[in-house]
């Protein structure tokens, strides 16, 4: 089946229509009409080849939402008409350790939603920039928000899913002191998440402009970073931070926040180091520096429904398939709140 | 009491004799002679002035064992005749939350056994290079090994609960692939308890000279880090690495080792910062890099009566007091199987 994507044809070229194609499907597959996609930073780096190992052509998208429109013959949880999401992964080994705990985000053989080695055409995946898209049932999750939020559940496939996993995995919620570092696509979600799960929520942001969003999110405090005496006044209290920031920046005054036996999770990798941090500041209250990638499909399925039971979507800015080159520049500035969908029937225009 | 003590004046110059004052015994105090007192590489960064805020004169050692020869009227688990052994803490508030769970090593005031400020004369506290101690009970530990074992006892007291508690911590044991990274004074230790405790240890040395020694040690494997082919089989494999190496080296290689959601745990910090690790090694696996600073006092007991159990003590070369500034000059090039222990006699010489 040809179906209408939007990509690139090398790193330095903008994104323009392409027509794919997408393999008929197998007898566990789930074929999906795409609603909405959301625009990751991923994206941006990927199809751009600012990250190794870009495959042209290139479409991006990973945050997908809409409606099965058919499904293969042993496929028993899916039927056409479901509203249904694909996040970052299409595929595992479904054979190790990792996918046999439902973390197959951490599965050695992952594929993700593009960019990873398919025996389709053209021998990469393709992402939700398309009209179209076939997934194992695996890894096809069961959207249960209202319909019309649905384009703002797209985020949710990955920038909630992102931040609800170290969240879980480290225990946040009632009597836990959270902080959550950078106000953007991902960090706007950790406080929704971190709020809603119970805990006491700390954003951190380096601009004094993003204090009352932040609140209106669901903070319970804001602290600019770059104000010592308000970082002082937090030192040794957190339990958990979730650093979305990919930039590279200070460590040493966040770990210095945590109390003993605390976790600074990092969910953003910087294209240059962060500056070394000190191991005094591990040591001294046996803390630690960690590390999540995105999520297990159950614990997405579970992220998804959290969201739906606590009415939790992304506050995004919808935009046409063809404004997406806008898009990324406006992105690279810090200029949406929080994430870009894209309206996929504007791709068949 | 004047008693006779080992110290320097200056950072400049060698340890010689001193006298110095220790406090009669108040109702909760055991007062000690000290029959031995291990040698750790923390004695002669404080007393050369390597660290910051070292106060003079400074009398080191923090590896204490040896005889109670009095008690206070309150002290009710200790008394004369007693052989016990004094760690790194002395006192510490006794009222956070630190000190609430017996980790009174993570105490904001906690008071190490040298260069902690103390009412006692000279207004710092002075270690185990000397004749005797005075010291709140709370801060004493029982010694269960037969007493011609004493001499060897003394560098449990900081090597081995250094190495015991994050062991402990991150749950060591049956079933589990340990690393331990450097074969010194704490890596030796942290060798014999990993084994011990029914793990499966792997010692990692960048001397193919250590290999013997690590396998004498209790070590199931030895791998030499420079060797890339050596590293590569033990990818993703590990549960846990304990580093002992204080000196600033390439954390990825070693981090790569690491299976998901497996730890790295630094015991030495370095004088310069280690490399920067790669964020994607942490990312990719959800590994953690924690610090771990000795123990408390409770996990300190644990780890003696371990060991009285499972006939552990350290490999020492006994020293006379007067070898000490030569004995620094060995330990610096690494010159020692694995701890050098003074002889307290010898300070009556």
């Amino acid at each position: 089946m040809s179906v209408k994507a939007y990509g690139a044809h090398a790193g330095d070229q903008p994104l323009e229509p392409i027509d794919i194609t997408r393999r008929q499907p197998g007898a566990h597959d789930v074929q999906i009409d795409i609603a909405f996609c959301g625009v990751c930073h991923s994206d941006l780096h990927q199809v751009r080849g600012e990250w190794a190992g870009t495959r042209y052509p290139c479409v991006p998208g990973h945050e997908i939402v809409g409606r099965v429109s058919a499904v293969g013959a042993h496929v028993k949880n899916f039927q056409a008409g479901d509203l249904v999401g694909i996040g970052c992964i299409v595929d595992s080994c479904k054979e190790c350790p990792d996918c046999g705990d439902g973390l197959e985000n951490y599965c050695d053989n992952m594929i993700g939603t593009y960019n990873s080695p398919t025996p389709d055409a053209p021998g990469h995946t393709l992402g939700g920039y398309s009209e179209q898209i076939v997934v194992h049932e695996r890894y096809v999750l069961r959207v249960r928000h209202p319909e019309e939020q649905l384009a703002a559940v797209a985020p949710l496939l990955c920038a909630g899913i992102t931040t609800y996993s170290p969240l879980r995995h480290w225990n946040a919620g009632p009597g836990k002191k959270v902080g959550i570092v950078g106000i953007g696509g991902l960090g706007h979600m950790g406080i929704k998440l971190a709020r809603a799960m119970g805990a006491h929520v700390v954003a951190f942001t380096t601009s004094e402009n993003k204090r009352k969003d932040a609140e209106a999110l669901g903070a319970h405090e804001v602290v600019v970073s770059k104000d010592a005496d308000a970082m002082a006044a937090h030192a040794k209290s957190l339990d958990l931070i979730v650093n979305t920031v990919a930039a590279p920046h200070d460590l040493d005054a966040l770990l210095q926040l945590l109390k003993r036996d605390g976790t600074m999770v990092l969910v953003g990798a910087p294209a240059t180091p962060h500056p070394s941090p000190n191991v005094f500041n591990l040591i001294m209250k046996r803390r630690e520096i960690a590390g999540s990638m995105i999520g297990g499909i159950p614990e997405t399925q579970e992220m998804l429904d959290f969201c739906a039971e606590h009415g939790i979507v992304a506050d995004i800015e919808m935009i046409r398939m063809e404004e997406i080159n806008t898009a990324y520049e406006r992105m690279l500035k810090g200029d949406v709140k929080y994430r870009f969908v894209i309206d996929s029937a504007t791709l068949a225009a």
